[in-house]
């Protein structure tokens, strides 16, 4: 049985496979917290209910000793679960001893060069926790609504966003380089296919050591066919809103550890506001943090603009100039793209970039050529829009930045079991 | 409305986004079937029933247009899906013509370069819908046996299965390695959490070309702390059978498009036969196919000793010398491991790789010794034996191979939606 499962138990005989948190000695008896990976129980042991040689054997249960342990569970109002247990034999599994990890201060690097001991705290526990529900509830939604899943190749011939910040290979006799988005791929599988995600690392060999930055990190991405910015917004919203709420509803308890009050979280609910790049010029005119029309924002300024907003809010039709050449200019006013960023409230900054992709053939062609990308590595993209090109729209999500803000966390490093970081390869 | 609802709309007026497979002419009547992605539907124009425009247009509707379709539904016993649409209106939304794909036999070499394109035949759209809902489905049966999704590192500083196949690529100042198994993270995190898997991209720099390799393939890796082999296999047959078994309830019709009687793959049910390394000598011996006790099997073997079981079939207790540092030996009988291999019916082969793990420190290092391997890479591997090691077990499920056995393809580059080989990177 799992320690989670326990409030079911109450009055039964159970037996709880885990690790000891710690050990707390009063006479005759003795209380051993237990963690198994789904939660953390207290357990009772009184030197008259076992054996000489349990009580004995029990004396020395060091941090992190592995232990299976039988007894009989019973409701407490007291314990953080509910229950305790009271035991009737505990058997050491493996032995520990010199923990490095201590209920104490350790600096971060300490922490993260012990990464593989470091996911056993409470803390990361809960992190792995809420990161597994939140990407099982994006996967979900996509599901039902009739979203294919198509893994999109990681080793590919050519960069997707510029070449800067590329990890390059050898693949047998050419150079390949590690995906930085599978979105052109998306777009030939949503004509194939209609509706589709991928959902799989990414890489950017950036030279950054913010708290927003991993060199390695993991983007959901849906791509539609016959579907406008609007319609991709709606997606975004709802996706969102939809995941969060399943954290909220089955991980109320790791939120909590992590000091985010599930209530909060439960507000966000569609529809995000929505302000255009020149509104959010204006505000950030007003709080004195004035930019050149043309320019990407940095962290203040979608920090100052986010602040405006308790909910997620979408930013819309950015400058041509300054977003990727597939971006699909607004009929309306060419200068500016059918694309969207969402900034996360509390200042967490950008978690989604998405919009209308360029469905003309001519145009796209010219967009290659005015940033100097080689055509032939694009004939294959060209060829959708030359046979049944349709409007088409999709997005990424971060899932490390958006966990970052959901779950209060300083720095994105938590998010993820093994962060990769400009000096940081190991464990 | 999308096509694979259209049974639930008998009787409505319905829109369907979509493109042209093919126009046939029958005087003041034309028949347009088209697809959307969730399947294909013809659909019926008749003169009198539409503007003169509308008939003119409809009459250049090349192979791969885009349009936009409204009309009413009908049952129709005879057409496959069950229902036709009478048509009041279409619309084009992006011309086609001179699609390369014809109607007619292409070379592979000539599909795979317009693997962009070849995506959206009916065959490989209905692969790519099976391979997503057999993702979906082994996702939702770890999720509801309690499994946390864990996202293991691509970019590792050294080598978990040998060093001759890795793709090396610059991380800054050091040199990193694209994973072959998140395995070794794994085994840290299901102490930290219990039990877990991960989910994603897998490299091999192999220079094979067989049908059954692929340099990029997926792989799902459960890991489970306090589980024997026994367990282990239970959890690999239990997974499989409930994801194949969606499958069959799923995509029933795409499984018979492609040549597999869903009543077949439906006896895939545990338990699955469980043979020795031994025993599966005896049978190559039997078959005129002997070897000598302590090599692999090839692909040969792996297909003699499936045709004798109509289930996949383990094979297990491995003689060590031929498995992995970190596969634990049999204590009965240490010149063989406790590990097992699945191999599918049909002669697909090895699909699955799994086993208990060696949990005691000392043993775990003279093996990494013995293998050369540097002990400092595998300092922070040793540590999960140093504190509170217990008896844990896991396996790697190819999702390439998998589907290549269920879909009853020749090959696995039909089971990725942009396969990477030996000579093929592109798209």
């Amino acid at each position: 049985m799992r320690i989670a499962e326990l409030g079911l138990a109450v009055g039964q005989s159970v037996e709880i496979r885990g690790w000891v948190l710690s050990l707390r000695k009063s006479g005759g008896i003795r209380f051993v917290v237990v963690r198994d990976g789904s939660g953390q129980v207290q357990m009772v042991l009184r030197e008259k209910d076992v054996s000489p040689e349990v009580w004995e054997a029990s004396a020395g249960l060091a941090q992190e000793t592995a232990i299976i342990a039988r007894g009989r569970c019973r409701a407490d109002a007291r314990a953080p679960s509910g229950v305790e247990i009271d035991l009737d034999d505990v058997q050491v599994v493996g032995p520990s001893g010199d923990y490095p990890i201590q209920p104490k201060e350790h600096g971060v690097d300490f922490l993260l060069d012990h990464r593989h001991l470091w996911l056993r705290s409470q803390r990361q526990a809960a992190i792995m926790r809420v990161r597994s529900r939140f990407e099982q509830a994006i996967r979900n939604w996509l599901d039902h609504e009739g979203f294919i899943a198509a893994d999109t190749p990681i080793l590919t011939p050519s960069a997707c966003e510029g070449t800067t910040t590329l990890f390059e290979t050898t693949y047998f006799e050419q150079k390949a380089y590690l995906s930085q988005s599978g979105q052109l791929y998306n777009e030939a599988l949503a004509q194939a296919l209609g509706k589709v995600y991928c959902f799989g690392p990414a890489f950017r060999a950036e030279r950054s050591k913010t708290r927003r930055h991993l060199i390695e990190f993991w983007m959901v991405e849906p791509e539609m066919a016959f579907t406008d910015l609007d319609g991709c917004l709606e997606t975004v919203e709802q996706m969102l809103s939809y995941a969060i709420g399943q954290v909220v509803e089955r991980c109320p308890d790791d939120l909590r550890l992590l000091g985010r009050d599930p209530e909060e979280l439960a507000q966000v609910r569609p529809p995000f506001p929505r302000i255009s790049y020149d509104e959010a010029l204006g505000i950030l005119r007003e709080q004195g943090l004035e930019i050149p029309w043309g320019e990407d924002f940095g962290a203040p300024h979608e920090a100052a603009i986010s602040e405006r907003f308790k909910l997620p809010v979408f930013v819309h039709r950015y400058p041509t100039s300054a977003k990727a050449f597939y971006m699909k200019p607004d009929p309306e006013r060419p200068e500016v793209v059918l694309s969207a960023d969402l900034l996360a409230p509390e200042g967490y900054g950008e978690i989604v970039g998405g919009g209308q992709r360029i469905d003309d053939y001519d145009l796209l062609l010219r967009r290659l050529h005015e940033h100097d990308l080689p055509q032939e590595d694009y004939d294959w993209y060209l060829d959708l829009r030359r046979y049944g090109s349709v409007p088409h729209s999709g997005f990424g999500l971060g899932i490390e930045r958006t966990l970052a803000w959901m779950l209060k966390l300083e720095h994105v490093r938590e998010t993820i079991p093994f962060p990769r970081m400009l000096y940081r390869l190991r464990p």
